[in-house]
């Protein structure tokens, strides 16, 4: 059985809903805690969705899969190295926006500025040593990320603070979709419409299940943590205009037009 | 006029509370919003101090300190490298625990397990863009950190995730002290009681005023989050037992003891 869950904003009221056809349920509570649905329903296209969850750690894998780290590492010129073991990064709550939110390309920031697609899983469950074999049991559900990066940036900041974690720099959404099995997800992205990358979503080096066993052998994860799992291929840069569609099999499509700083 | 503001657990109730002399004064709403001192008092002694603010982003200067830099380089026989502009990182929530709770030394760190003394700026003010001479009215409070790091691990660990943030690795406390002028502190370790570091808090490479300009040029800074300023000296190993504690003048004493894993 597959669910899926918003937050949306309605009036000057932020709240959960459960996605229903074309209407949303409101509901009280957390949907990975005790929660029940009220009597209020509206449109799901009246309400203006929200990022669906603010992580309290938003952890992020760098990189996990091959012709990702093949391509940029062609274009550097360098042999490419892939990790050994699932080593796990950060990205920062200042940057989340929502599904159709204006992604904002700051002024001084360059050509290079480019999507990621990732799959990112939405933890359910507290958990500290979490075994592979049971680590699904840890996530509620899936939702979709793009993981946007000023390259030059990227190379001069030793922390990658401002070429991943500028406002708005990442978009996440548009809901949760619970019951689904991952292994079997096609990640799509495109262009003002062109489709200019498409990977099979689990092709990935080390997978959620080793990256939740991992991470957990050293830090408790909280319900409504994310964790985002990387992207393949050779991202395109992105310019004031572009609208940028990521699809992946199950979810949906997190769609995100680029401004200019004004 | 200094205050100090506390986050305290009674019972089962989580609260903000004013401390004045031995007691505290609990509060409805956090400090830097609309907030009102209820008719609870509690003595100080009798009530668990939590983690004085859970940011929604965790802000950390990595190399701050001059004396700090040489002594890491001497030890690695390189060359020591000063940082040319500000360049902030990140730490993550799951690893904060409070005032007098246990630092667990995991059971396969190694024997480089030290503490860094850091003094913390506590966000109050939402910005965006904040000027250099306007930044400290963005600063709530100040309060301390212990950025606790296993030293192999941050050799190995491309993004140091578990080798500055596992479970119980950000000791935060005890509480914000507002109205305070950092410049004039001065920085005091202690392990077991003996004095292993003291340095003058303000004679950082990047002020705060600084770091917070150059933040906020890309990334809004939201009330509650907080920016680790870094560290001074060279630390010396903690072992299970051992007891450290920073005091940083006009805040007051962080107190941590190390414990085994079990």
């Amino acid at each position: 059985m597959s669910t899926k869950w918003c937050r949306f904003e309605t009036g000057d009221r932020r709240c959960w809903g459960r996605i229903d056809g074309d209407a949303v349920l409101a509901a009280d509570g957390e949907p990975w805690g005790p929660h029940k649905e009220t009597a209020e329903r509206h449109a799901l296209a009246s309400v203006k969705l929200l990022v669906p969850t603010v992580p309290s750690t938003f952890y992020c894998v760098g990189i996990n899969y091959r012709d990702h780290i093949i391509q940029a590492a062609k274009r550097r010129g360098v042999e490419p190295q892939f990790p050994q073991r699932p080593d796990i990064g950060y990205r920062a709550n200042n940057a989340l926006c929502a599904h159709e939110d204006p992604i904002v390309k700051p002024k001084d920031s360059g050509e290079s500025f480019q999507y990621e697609g990732e799959l990112v899983a939405v933890i359910g469950k507290r958990g500290r040593k979490i075994p592979e074999d049971g680590a699904l049991d840890h996530v509620f559900g899936w939702t979709i990320g793009n993981d946007v990066s000023e390259r030059t940036w990227q190379r001069a900041d030793r922390t990658m603070w401002r070429a991943k974690n500028a406002d708005t720099f990442k978009p996440m959404g548009p809901w949760i979709v619970t019951g689904l099995d991952y292994r079997k997800m096609t990640t799509v992205i495109r262009l003002n419409g062109e489709e200019v990358d498409r990977f099979a979503t689990a092709n990935m080096i080390h997978n959620v299940e080793q990256y939740i066993a991992e991470t957990s052998r050293y830090c408790t994860l909280h319900p409504g943590d994310v964790m985002w799992m990387g992207t393949d291929g050779s991202p395109r840069n992105m310019k004031p205009g572009d609208v940028c569609e990521i699809e992946i099999s199950g979810i949906g499509v997190l769609r995100n037009r680029v401004v200019a700083e004004s």
